[in-house]
């Protein structure tokens, strides 16, 4: 295949720009070395013409002349990896043992576990956390159904649901392919609010055997959060599940999404100086995402907002929008304005990008208002390069945590679950959605604001108890709230 | 009302004597003492004197005079707390300030967690736990699904699903007050096995929707624990799961039953001298154990068991049984004998009861064989009582945990999966069942072997690792382990 000679425009310029290697990609690689000098030096300096980064070197043991060790190795992509071990392997006096990739490693077994909360050490312990003094829990239970939210697990506990049809930028991939990254949902669900979340991956997509398991296993939770779930399914199977549970039903894809954006957008405007009254946003990708962003933003009174997917803009009477497009288009664009998305950016103050790689030009970004801003939020492959555009914008955030301004849903979820069980809401209202943006935007404080740091960091301890009380008071106020006062 | 003025019989008697206090109504009192000389020795004598044991002491402050302490006190019920309570607040100098429930205690909050097991304190973690790292292994499974089992939690996770329709003796009481024993039966599942189980307690009774909601959630699951699920909608249920799924569903109030019974009995044989072919047993209670410990029976290789309902034996062409009953009476009741468990109990060699209260009398005990043995496993109220008949017997076991011989099935559940688990196997079958008895009968040695020590203490450890190592040589042997070799 030949390559057509022209000079390359800014944009593949830009593309071809080397990625960055990340500790997703990072390997072990087992060495043996005759001992003698220089014996590393030639280790890491092949490790280094790879372009790879030199991390964690440990002796595993010295035998008969040959030390053998343990070199962790940051790299861009698993062939670079391959590379690297193959560099390694051709040294003199060196030979490869073993090579372990970090990221499978860490999966092996799972990542959370089941364990016990109360102590077990002895006949007394299980007669009263098993037979026969379980029996008057439940029996408590059973004459008040109420006493579950203090007597068990529910009060603190959360179903992460989902069917794997729409699993990162992988798609449909499965249930079981599903669990990693569910299993990580859990694991940040404990780490940043102590929510105890289960994954449940289910072999079905169909809507109504979908609401029908989550409404049969909502006995034992708080909430539920559905997660990775396509659209249009995803829309109606909330939908109803909000109509027929009265414990929160949160689709985080859109709802995370649209509170972590809606903060980062509200500090961002606080950097250019615009009012929500008076912008253009043109959200590319009618997804879940995107129908999400899209309310919020209105809610948030934000009056031109104009949604794109592949066939152009919404408007009302485009033909062949399902329900929830059509509700959509009927709420947005005020002007009727019709095109693709870079047609339309001609003129905007915000993109919002929740689409998928190179959805966008860099050529139709630069026809944005003044000031612009950009939320290229694709992952792992923004919507238009950062490197292609980071010089004609005011501000960009993207998905990545390898980028300033990462937008993270990891920032909202579990701070507005804390929130919703601590006060025993019903459900999870725009009230609470609203609040949950303004207390993450407001982490960031006025001298921290910058262009380059508009949203927290996603480890940033501070933001979900934040969230939580601020989530909390909204449900109080709101009137949703089981057990008010429970968040303070 | 009065009571016939008859003299008590030797089973009234029995049954008047006064139930030991036990930890699972054991509270806690804080009082408040005046700081004098023999103060607290009146508040333990006052608690003395309600025949409840007192527990632990401990200091809470020291006031002006006066000293505050929690003292626990194990009582025989919560109307015996209650009176221990009144008597301390009635002395002189002496305030009650609280008094709390130990069993309602430990369960504030539910008894299980939901915990990381990986490291997760910087960005690099994040970046191999989450996204981006997790698509990698998303998409490994994705390419070849059996990696679930090594990369995700499914190869040491047990669904423990109930829809609270038989929880203990309390009945049908709802998928709320069934979670308290479904986060017990996950507790003891860790502790002895190190097995994950969650509960999922379901707000539906309809099998087909049972059998759809296992099989949904069946991706993230190694194996199915059913518990609780009321007879004959447990049988079906179980069945179908077993047909339609490739990984184990156990349902464990008839298999956890049947294995632990048949391990008493084999143990319970030897003391005797009696051999299974020779035997006559009647089973008292036609339910999920009755059926299940009457087919592990059958197994071993007893050939004369008689099982009887409320209507009296099971006999082939008995009017009115459904399919379950009409095919265990083709299988049992070898001489067509007809009659109430009371009268076939006569020259009988054994006595399974998984009944109710008082269902056999003391004087049909007695016409039973010679060095007649007993099971009496009704929770907590056994099918006769043991005072009224224990000198009657050769060998007496029950379900409680203040009698010897304590028939519980956290000796086999743990065990069993754990093995099942470790080898991946598509099911339970007779021969692991059958291995899992043998295994738990052989942790009481021949010189440990006693009338009152028939089965191993609940709380040795050496029982469930034992259990776990028989059952994966059995399910190897019998073609169904997935990973041959991973029990060992």
């Amino acid at each position: 295949m030949t390559l057509p000679a022209e000079s390359p425009t800014r944009d593949e310029a830009a593309a071809a720009l080397k990625p960055r290697p990340s500790a997703s990609y990072s390997i072990t690689v087992r060495a043996r070395l005759q001992q003698r000098p220089g014996s590393f030096a030639r280790v890491a300096a092949a490790i280094g013409e790879t372009g790879a980064i030199l991390g964690a070197i440990d002796l595993v043991r010295v035998e008969r002349g040959e030390v053998v060790r343990d070199v962790t190795v940051t790299c861009v992509d698993a062939e670079h990896g391959e590379a690297v071990a193959a560099a390694v392997g051709q040294i003199d006096g060196v030979a490869v043992e073993n090579v372990s990739d970090r990221t499978f490693l860490m999966h092996l077994g799972g990542k959370i576990e089941v364990t016990s909360a109360v102590p077990l050490n002895n006949r007394d312990d299980l007669s009263m956390a098993y037979t026969p003094g379980v029996a008057r829990v439940s029996a408590a239970i059973h004459d008040d159904v109420e006493k579950a939210w203090s007597l068990t697990i529910k009060g603190n506990t959360v179903a992460v649901v989902s069917d794997g049809s729409a699993v990162l930028g992988l798609g449909d991939v499965g249930p079981e392919a599903a669990m990693p990254v569910m299993e990580g949902k859990a694991l940040l669900f404990k780490e940043f609010a102590d929510v105890d979340a289960f994954p449940l991956c289910l072999r079905t997509r169909e809507p109504d055997e979908i609401v029908a398991f989550v409404k049969a296993a909502s006995p034992a939770f708080g909430a539920v959060n559905l997660e990775d779930i396509s659209a249009p399914r995803c829309f109606e199977i909330e939908q109803r599940l909000r109509a027929e549970l009265d414990i929160p039903v949160f689709h985080d894809d859109q709802h995370g999404t649209a509170i972590v954006l809606l903060a980062a957008l509200t500090n961002a405007l606080r950097i250019v100086g615009k009012q929500a009254p008076e912008l253009k946003v043109v959200v590319v990708g009618a997804g879940a995402a995107g129908v999400a962003c899209t309310k919020i933003m209105l809610a948030h009174g934000i009056q031109n907002v104009v949604v794109c997917d592949i066939g152009g803009s919404l408007y009302e009477g485009r033909p062949g929008l399902d329900p929830v497009r059509e509700a959509l288009a009927r709420e947005t664009n005020p002007d009727r304005e019709r095109g693709s998305a870079n047609e339309l950016l001609a003129g905007a103050d915000v993109l919002v990008g929740v689409s998928g790689p190179g959805a966008v030009s860099a050529s139709a970004v630069r026809t944005m208002a003044s000031d612009p801003i950009v939320f290229a939020m694709a992952n792992p492959t923004p919507e238009v390069s950062v490197e292609a555009v980071e010089r004609d914008v005011a501000i960009i955030a993207t998905g990545r945590s390898d980028y300033p301004n990462q937008i993270n849903n990891v920032l909202a979820f579990p701070g507005v679950f804390r929130g919703a069980l601590d006060v025993r809401a019903t459900t999870i209202n725009e009230e609470m959605k609203l609040a949950a943006a303004q207390a993450i935007a407001a982490e960031v404080t006025e001298d921290q604001l910058h262009p380059e740091y508009i949203i927290p960091s996603v480890f940033n301890r501070e933001v979900a108890p934040a969230v939580a009380r601020t989530v909390a008071q909204a449900a109080e106020s709101s009137g949703v709230a089981r057990r008010p006062g429970g968040g303070s």
